[in-house]
């Protein structure tokens, strides 16, 4: 009935096998592409219980509807699988140009399943598939196995990656493309436990929607985003690094593993800084904005270090957790996590944890084999990061992230293992931002700013109204509406830096969709549909693996202690997360332990 | 892009003007048919506070697409309009064939506009909209107005009229055609105001869906209908009389104004007695069921009465309210209000109300012109029901409802007056079926039991999970479910009596609907989407007017006496009816005070 005809590649590396699949019509309809593919097939295709890290485990790559057919930043690609760092749903998203080179390729969602004996990787060129021996690629960095399969496969090709991080089982280890990663959640790990080092595309055809109707559409999306006063003019000069003055100023930046919430001389890390050590610029594949700042460190002991990068969060990670602010770190950090393949959310996080559990004497001097984790102290910061990444003494513990890290260090430790369901928190506190930070502890795969951004509360954006982000009542809508959005927003795939912008705007996304998949009534509210029966169905991913209210729970200190030195936050603390859960699930349409209800799921379609 | 084009006739009385409309692409989508198109047009095209009796207001007839296409029990047509008994946006719903005719004649949506100066009616023959002369009908009662109708255009002519009660601004006049009527709200009575006596059709063409696809589907549906274990079987046989022994042994049977739950000597009005009052049966256009009881009293005064009907809810109009069992009553009464064109329930209700306050002393037998209404005094009830019919002495009063009737009558009277936005309470007690109680004082149009029928308490009907009656916790989101439910069966517009048997089954439903529509994608969560829309824009639409969360108020009655012999549900009260307002709110995403918020209207595509 439709036109778009998504298809699916299926790659078993148990047995060798890669076949192409239609996708039913009807999941095509009820999940359009992107995000909502990733949840339905993981659902699906699933066992409950499964070990992450085992053979039984999956990984799907899906594109949206919109990769690669000249719209602007809508070629994003998702992995979606069961991660091994939180045990529940988890998709990452990644950036640079495997999604376009996927819709080149002719194929929507890729699922690669079982383990190989070896290491391989897959190569996908002029429509074949082909399992490929990946030996001489084991153990090399992300930026070395890019070149190595360059070298032999040209230089158009477009490669997913696991860097050395993953081979040694990092729970937190990345995918990456290019320079741009798929971070958290630990999927890396998941593709170094089937032993795939990388997914190789090389271009058949490119693939290009020509209709007049979208063509017009098209163009109106490149006229938004030119004409919007935020994107082109600030943020296409430096990227997210605008954010650190931003979060400082409303007392959010994580000071001392999540304890204050102002850096002193913040103003060393500010955006001003890192404009002053950009050499170029970095985009994704269809992107305009060329967020990616192409640093190098100029002086100091780091003089020459360069990396794309680093991002706010990555800035906030590697400063503030452990109160440095040294600029030089920043970049080492962002690039050594790149070439390893590693989290640099988790990574830094991990490292303030390490500091506060040091400065409490939990840990000493003989754990951390000789570093001195005081505050402050970015030189030992970076030492720690390198034995993580080596499996070294304290870092082969805080390799398999905080929440597990703690349990194994004991002595009181997880009262500062700042994480939810396993994943390590991003780096605004929730303290000063409720409603944002009712995110980190409802999104099916822990604390992650990106799947229901409060921009009402970050950035004053009254859309679709004004949040007080010191409210605990009224706003639990919002933040629903965020998250259905989001996940709307990721049938396309639209990059979060541009949609929260409101670029496109909503309509014209919407007509933009409707117009490649054919189906003509695809509107606003088909795609806030669609974005919450995706919610639901992760939800359900989750309650099956036996996740409820008790696990959508913050860590201990955004309840008990005051956030301080910070500014207009100053004293924020969150007094009653049970009750901000109550409105949440009453709003969704769960029951009082955060179940989806038998009516909710029939009116989703997830139930007959 | 559909191959549904549904066509409106706009008829304007001060003008005379009959102009034939495109329904706008985007109405059709977001609204397909029946109920969505009624709420459109009435929001957009009403001024808020506009006199529901003056020439402002508008009465909008619609049909689902659905309607006189072959399928079964689809053919119902609505009324939408501004009501003079609540000042609310008001459906009523009819059966019998007029909506059947409108689908012959072309048209889905019939808008009369403006005003006449002296009686008219609408006659629509062979494409041709007439305004003629009604003068000679004026004054005719609805069995009559429709012979000489018929007399004039022929037996095959589908007529939609009003009685004398409407022409003498009773407030709770309908519109019948046949023996069926459109009877809550006072819809009739905007018809008078407009000096409209009635739309005649006459068949154009019989418009037949052909294609095998859709054949498939109608076959099944008359197959899951043939099947069902009740409706053929049981409900065929009696229609909704079967509820009477049912209500009353569940205590839910309102007795002497709501006071009691049981009715003494219930089984005098029982199904088994109005099966040995039958003569044949009746059915609307398209329906196999019959569900339509052709009575005739077989002894004492009233003997040679006829009806066809009484439904259950005027059962418990004209037996229970005043403590009567009388069986001949129920049928005189509603042969009578089916004449004058009167909504039976309201009409039933005000007697009730008169008999307590009677009793109370509020009012004395001088008000009643020496009638006694003492409990069970039936013949009492009837003498009062054509002083109503007449507005002479207290029936002037009780001519404008119950609500403002105690306004009028003062004393205190206000506390007996059964009512929920004006519009009086269906017949079952809200107090032993919470759940479907919450409808009553959320529905958009006031205490309705047609808008959200609570299965779930009524017939322990698992669907789509059980519901405790008596709870006030847990199930809003039922209450939801059963709302927006029932606003998407209103876009076909399937007969509630078989829809709340799950007949057919909704996916298949709305296979039928993606069919007729030529929507492909129309699925389950499409008519939740839908009814959702629809039940939010009612709710705009009061909002606009005024209301909020005052009105959604129970008579004081349910909140301060338990419910009095009423077996199962003795003492039951509504303990908490503000706790679950905030549940319901809270499910609907609608603010404290009831009313929608943006990122509810911005995901429902109501607000941009």
């Amino acid at each position: 009935m439709s036109n778009y005809r998504p298809r699916l590649l299926r790659v078993n590396l148990s047995t060798g096998a890669c076949q192409e699949e239609d996708i039913p019509e009807k999941i095509v309809i009820d999940f359009i592409g992107g995000r909502g593919f990733g949840i339905k097939y993981l659902y699906d295709e699933l066992q409950p219980g499964i070990d992450p890290l085992g053979p039984d485990n999956k990984l799907i790559f899906s594109i949206g509807p919109l990769a690669g057919v000249g719209a602007l930043s809508t070629s994003r690609w998702l992995v979606t699988s069961k991660s091994p760092l939180t045990g529940t749903y988890f998709r990452g998203s990644g950036g640079a140009n495997f999604g376009a080179w996927m819709r080149f390729a002719g194929f929507d969602v890729i699922i690669v399943e079982g383990a190989a004996k070896k290491p391989v990787y897959i190569l996908i060129e002029d429509g074949r598939c082909e399992i490929k021996d990946g030996g001489n690629l084991w153990g090399k960095n992300t930026i070395e196995t890019q070149k190595l399969l360059k070298e032999t496969h040209g230089n158009q090709a477009s490669i997913a990656c696991i860097g050395p991080g993953a081979e040694r089982f990092i729970r937190f280890a990345g995918i990456m493309n290019e320079r741009r990663g798929v971070g958290r959640g630990g999927l890396g790990t998941v593709m170094a436990s089937k032993k795939l080092k990388a997914i190789t595309i090389k271009p058949a055809r490119k693939t290009k929607v020509t209709s007049k109707e979208f063509e017009a559409l098209r163009r109106e999306a490149v006229a938004a985003l030119r004409e919007h006063p935020f994107l082109m003019p600030v943020f296409s000069k430096g990227g997210s690094t605008v954010s650190v003055g931003l979060s400082n100023a409303m007392g959010l930046y994580p000071t001392r593993n999540f304890r204050e919430g102002t850096l002193g001389g913040w103003e060393e890390v500010s955006a001003e800084r890192y404009a002053a050590l950009k050499e170029g610029d970095n985009a994704c594949y269809g992107c305009i904005v060329h967020c990616g700042n192409l640093l190098r460190v100029k002086e100091g002991p780091y003089a020459g270090a360069t990396s794309e990068g680093p991002d706010y969060e990555t800035i906030g990670a590697f400063t503030g957790t452990f109160a440095s602010n040294d600029i030089a770190t920043t970049i080492v950090a962002d690039s050594f996590c790149d070439q390893m393949g590693l989290d640099t959310m988790t990574a830094g996080n991990s490292i303030g944890f390490a500091f506060e559990l040091y400065e409490k004497g939990i840990i000493t001097k003989e754990d951390t084999g000789g570093l001195e984790l005081t505050w402050g102290n970015h030189e030992a910061a970076l030492e720690l990061l390198k034995m993580i990444a080596n499996r070294e003494g304290l870092g082969d513990i805080l390799a398999e992230g905080t929440k597990m890290a703690a349990e194994r260090i004991g002595k009181g430790a997880a009262d500062y293992a700042m994480h939810v369901k396993g994943l390590e928190l991003p780096l605004y506190d929730p303290r000063g931002a409720k409603w944002h930070g009712l995110n980190y502890i409802t999104s099916p795969m822990g604390a992650n700013h990106n799947l229901g951004y409060g921009i009402q509360e970050m950035f004053n954006n009254p859309y679709p109204r004004p949040v007080d982000r010191f409210a605990e009542e009224g706003y639990a809508g919002v933040v629903k509406f965020n998250q259905d959005l989001t996940a709307g927003i990721e049938l396309g795939i639209l990059c979060t830096f541009v949609s929260t912008s409101q670029v496109p705007p909503l309509p014209l996304f919407c007509k933009m969709l409707a117009s490649v998949t054919d189906i003509p009534q695809f509107s606003v509210s088909s795609l806030f549909l669609v974005g919450e029966r995706i919610w639901n169905l992760e939800r359900l991913f989750n309650t099956r693996e036996g996740f409820g209210r008790k696990d959508d729970a913050y860590p201990k200190r955004f309840t008990t202690e005051p956030l301080k030195k910070a500014g207009p936050s100053e004293g924020a603390i969150i007094r009653n997360p049970e009750g901000m859960l109550d409105q949440y699930y009453a709003v969704r349409g769960w029951d009082h332990e955060g179940v989806p209800t038998a009516e909710k799921l029939m009116s989703l379609g997830l139930k007959e």
